[in-house]
């Protein structure tokens, strides 16, 4: 069987990894002033005097961990305490942040909670950590020069259908329309500028695997020992048990290829690239896209830009991190895949015209101990983006 | 047994109506700028001029449709279609704008939705009842002069801790400094104005239960009939079966003393007072505090002003809607513990300092065939804020 486009590895897990109901069942709601940028940008609202609502715009963006907060359920169970939950609020803020800096938010952005919670599985205690992230987290940025704000929030006590916990925020920020960046403005013969989600960077405590929040589901169920599916609550029910928890490791054990505990690895923090893209606009580089490889992973370009072909020939300078490697090895799941699924080590994506502006990007980003680096160029095509992924012709993906 | 202070009917149910966990657990994050008001008030960021910075503020929000989403799940499941799910939108969206309203926020809204669902019990098509019934319900705001904008949202498919459905949202708008109400106003001897939560507004299609999306673990698990337990993804495996679905009505059966079928009692949208407090703040109607009846029902009001009593001698002007009193009576419920779960008939109330305003309320709210009557008057206290409903010394609550 060729494995290249076939065998969705999200097919048995109750994931749609295109949503492709979504899709159609948004087109009567408004795309926004910007319909080709990476996230929605609304107008700021008719309270304001009208020249600022004619200069600036708004971003509100919800987004959440997702089934990454399972794992840390399942680790609070088996003993590693409650402040295992601590970093997630990083995970649900910075799936929302670095969305948002793909269309020019890099700073002053003001952050909701939401948690959904089986109040008898996670108790007030676990909840105090999970509260205390949020102000841990907002502490830690601010020494970074980079503001975030409690706008408060909402813990809903859910259990009829939440089984362990829903751990999302929405954030908002205002920025001068002169800052918003719109991928409708990529074009060919542009530098596309990878920088890596994995190693440590300067403001992390500890060493990335890279996972981020993307792919969770898919990784928590190849990595994890079926010894896991006692713990029924973080099993889909609509799901075959013989598709849950494949893996052969345990949460203390070492993740092949790193020094990093498969804990660990799978609740690194997802990596905000804030301090980054915020260095980047005060230095004034002109930035025309930003791809954050969140759902859809490396061929997340696909959906933004018109008629780009996006040559991917370098993504080979990055190494693969050891996490996409065992999940891959385990499933046996195709490169085709995987490119569509993971980050495969590069976090962001960055499209400037010039080389000089390239390598802006790789000083200021091996700056805070971020590996960057040019990953390939743009061309025109004459109908639909296209992904190109390392001139593999097994690994093109049009639109 | 004493069943007036005892026997929290939540007890059993997996809610922690108080939330105690929460309030110790946000004690670090900042309360805003009005640490008295109804909901967090907060700047509106720095990439503004000062001037806007100084005049204007910003309030996010979030809540959702909690545990009402599952009546809907089991309406579909039991064959009324898919459309059972397009009021649930209205749900989300006026928790939040109700709240808001209480700080003075009537219009220009942005909506950014979020939904968290088991991809294989709510599929596409039921998706996108869910997203259409937002586009309906703005269109439908958008006659009462009300402006809802959409600014995005966020399908997560969580199989793994969703089993049903979550639907929330939050909402974010701009409002001037001078507009803003913040309870820290509440001062003695004021009225006390209550707006009816049933009934058939001039803008509702249909006749309102009064239910709102407050006390509905409480009321569908007191309603329905244990044949509904077939259905497990709804109950929470953490709760003794015996404790949920003890009613004895089916979806289709009338409740008691009305016309309503049960599931359009229980799924009555959640009435906006938005056009109500929208031509208020047009007519400057001078306004100390609002208190939307949500989580604690109508001694929500005891978490605001300081040291006030709220001697709520005149909620027997209202009738309690049919719902309530058959949630009460089924479950053997003290009244004590009603007033504080269910908004009991009375969705609103607005705090003024002359019968003037108070009868302006009401003559406002009559216009959209909302009952309004003044419910009761503010004084002094000692020490701490206290409510006191229908002069009954069984009924006071303190803090």
């Amino acid at each position: 069987m060729d494995k290249e486009k076939v065998n969705d590895p999200y097919a048995g897990l109750g994931v749609s990894s295109k949503k492709e109901g979504v899709h159609k069942a948004i087109k009567n709601l408004s795309k926004g002033l910007y319909p080709g940028a990476f996230c929605q940008i609304v107008s700021v609202g008719s309270s304001l005097p009208k020249e600022i609502q004619d200069n600036y715009v708004q971003i509100l963006h919800s987004d959440g961990v997702g089934t990454k907060s399972n794992v840390a359920y399942i680790a609070m169970r088996e003993g590693f305490g409650y402040q295992i939950l601590k970093t997630l609020p990083q995970d649900a803020v910075v799936m929302n942040t670095d969305d948002m800096a793909c269309v020019g938010v890099t700073n002053d952005i003001y952050i909701s909670n939401h948690i959904a919670r089986n109040a008898n599985r996670v108790n007030d205690e676990a909840l105090g950590e999970i509260i205390g992230g949020y102000s841990d987290l907002f502490n830690k940025m601010e020494t970074l020069g980079i503001h975030l704000y409690n706008a408060g929030g909402e813990t809903a006590d859910v259990g009829s259908y939440t089984t362990t916990m829903g751990i999302d925020v929405t954030a908002s920020s205002i920025i001068p329309k002169s800052e918003v960046i719109d991928c409708n403005n990529i074009k060919e013969n542009q530098y596309i500028v990878g920088l890596a989600s994995y190693g440590k960077a300067k403001y992390e405590d500890r060493e990335n695997s890279g996972i981020r929040s993307n792919g969770l589901t898919l990784a928590i169920n190849t990595l994890l020992h079926p010894d896991y599916r006692k713990y029924k609550e973080v099993m889909d029910q609509t799901v075959p048990e013989d598709n849950l928890f494949v893996g052969k490791y345990h949460l203390e054990d070492k993740l092949k290829g790193t020094n990093l505990k498969v804990v660990d690895a799978i609740l690194s923090p997802t990596r905000t690239y804030l301090p980054v893209l915020n260095k980047l606009k005060e230095e004034k580089v002109k930035i025309y896209g930003i791809i954050h490889c969140s759902g859809g992973g490396l061929t997340k370009s696909i959906n933004f830009g018109n008629n780009i072909a996006y040559i991917k020939d370098g993504i080979n300078k990055f190494e693969t991190p050891a996490i996409f490697k065992e999940i891959q090895e385990i499933r046996n799941i195709s490169d085709y895949n995987m490119y569509q699924t993971f980050n495969m080590g590069i976090g962001m994506e960055i499209i400037v015209d010039t080389e000089d502006d390239a390598n802006k990007i790789i000083e200021v980003s091996n700056g805070f101990n971020i590996d960057a680096k040019i990953i390939g160029h743009t061309e025109k095509t004459n109908q639909g983006n296209l992904v190109k992924i390392n001139n593999d012709s097994k690994l093109v993906y049009s639109k």
